[in-house]
């Protein structure tokens, strides 16, 4: 049984913003993520599969097959502006928390030979949120 | 179910000693370690909540909260010499792994809506002690 | 004779668009970053400057006026969309290149007892763009 | 209870090719790695053992003790071409999973006070397999 | 005037051996590096481009451009042993120095609007040469 | 020519004062850095050599000799309080930029065959002085 973590960079924007709360709740409450166009991070995104090794290849999965799951999931993010891009960000604030499930959503179905672990999302090397599936 | 992380860093000294233990003996155990006046680290302390996200915000916990707690908790190692500046060691020994209990101890009490779930220290990028609440 | 060197980041979005290609022109050119609301960067900003020390600091530049003079000009950056909410980028292409001179000229006259000798920004670990001040 | 963490690394070669597979079928599956002389990199080995601190030193295991172990273990693999150089690659690929099991069966039998938790080797930056001891 | 540096990663293996010396004089000069089949590395190219920013793009150079030449020059060693597999090392020892200059041979005559000023061999985070044309 | 440069790490603490200032006036200029026992670092050194390489080993410098001097040097250092138990700095404080002249004056004298360019001295990943022997 080995764990397997493979990371990918995305580049990314997005606002924290509640419709729900006055602006100066939102302010108290985001400080400077409330800007109105947002703002952008390096944001890296760390899968970590288990499994059992292929005997043929020494492998969990091909890192060439989990590169290519790994590249559709953070095409939908990369050189976007979250909140206005992507459908699942227009009424959700993305958080690195609320990022971690979207992906998790995205990426567990598409894996056949292996079982998703943990996604890991960091925001900036100071911050980051893992979600293993359990909800 | 999210895990949370969040990294301060803080710079002090410290020394290696047991006052049981000849000069010989400190010398052989501790090794340079044992220098008289201390030496130092950046050292990097990495926090992990365990919880639920605010529907409201979308995190489990503020991170401007989160951030007031770390540096309530690190200020009281930020720029000192551990063994002489902090009760705590007067009597014990400040390795990594001492250092990260006492931070738990600190830390936990301080939380009321997520769970500590590691407390983790480094003392280089190569040294590093994990501390999950189980005595 | 000394060459100070101090980082600190900036997290912001951008786009990239020439009002003057066609839309086809544009994205030859520009790629993924022609995404209308733009995407983001952790920058890092790193300025270096050339001195003497002073005899009773032993410093080039006291580190917290340095940080102080940091602060003011990577907050006019910090937390925004580089495009829409800078004057000084709503007619120019904010590139690696053009951040660098930018915050030369809002950096160097705020130096009273050292020399300016180089910006650069980081756009992330693998691009970055120096400016020496010579135009 | 703490968890102890250390990272030694190793410059090391190493290619993937299963005799089994025709020359097109090795191709298609290990890609640029099946380069007939092998290719590099700079491995990250990172122990981590579980146990009790010793009152008299404040560590899970002396930090001099667990780098003597490290080395002996490294130093099979340190500067080596993995697949001809090391017995147990012969006829194994020697893929992060497959040096992750191996280096957990040369470094768990050498521990006497302390319990080996999880044996990670780093490729790159990019890619690591973590091998808990479950078979 | 702009330093524009970009950086990517090859991984190759290589081995010092000077056929002129004794058995003996090479292991005393080059140390565990004459291991017969080689060891490797992750290795970073960084190179730096001198000119002025295009007023069309803001860029000294197009990055896609600049990408497109770098995947060029850095294929001659990925994935490759490099004494065995290219032709300029059969009697050339692949250190740093002699890869800084190997590079800079092969991407100066490739750039037209820029002019290369430095390239920079990373053998690992430790060690690095520079090479600025001055032979 | 080349620029060779190579890195050692050491770890020490240091204190900010001048016995000339009062106790406000040292509070007031070294802030923090001010507690009496002095707080640490993971300090990095950063050495570059120039010169031509050796056509017999095709280094500027044997990276076997230059680790020898680092060693040398860094070791009045290393596992140190600055201030207390290095004689040069009895009464000088130990910036970043009295450091890097300190290792300077140390350094250059040992080596014969290349020339000492620069030498680096980072406290932390954001701040560090280069000194280049310009008195």
């Amino acid at each position: 049984m080995y764990y397997l973590t493979r990371l990918v960079e995305f580049e990314a924007s997005h606002r924290y913003w509640n419709p729900e709360f006055s602006l100066e709740e939102n302010h108290r409450t985001f400080g400077k993520c409330v800007s109105p166009h947002g703002h952008g991070h390096n944001y890296i995104l760390r899968v970590t599969l288990a499994g059992y090794s292929d005997p043929r290849t020494g492998m969990v999965l091909n890192v060439k097959e989990l590169d290519r799951i790994l590249k559709e999931v953070s095409s939908e993010f990369d050189h976007k502006f979250i909140n206005a891009d992507h459908p699942a960000f227009h009424d959700r604030i993305p958080t690195t928390e609320n990022l971690a499930i979207a992906i998790w959503q995205r990426f567990a179905p598409k894996l056949s030979n292996a079982k998703l672990h943990r996604v890991r999302v960091y925001e900036n090397h100071d911050l980051f949120a893992d979600f293993y599936g359990e909800e």
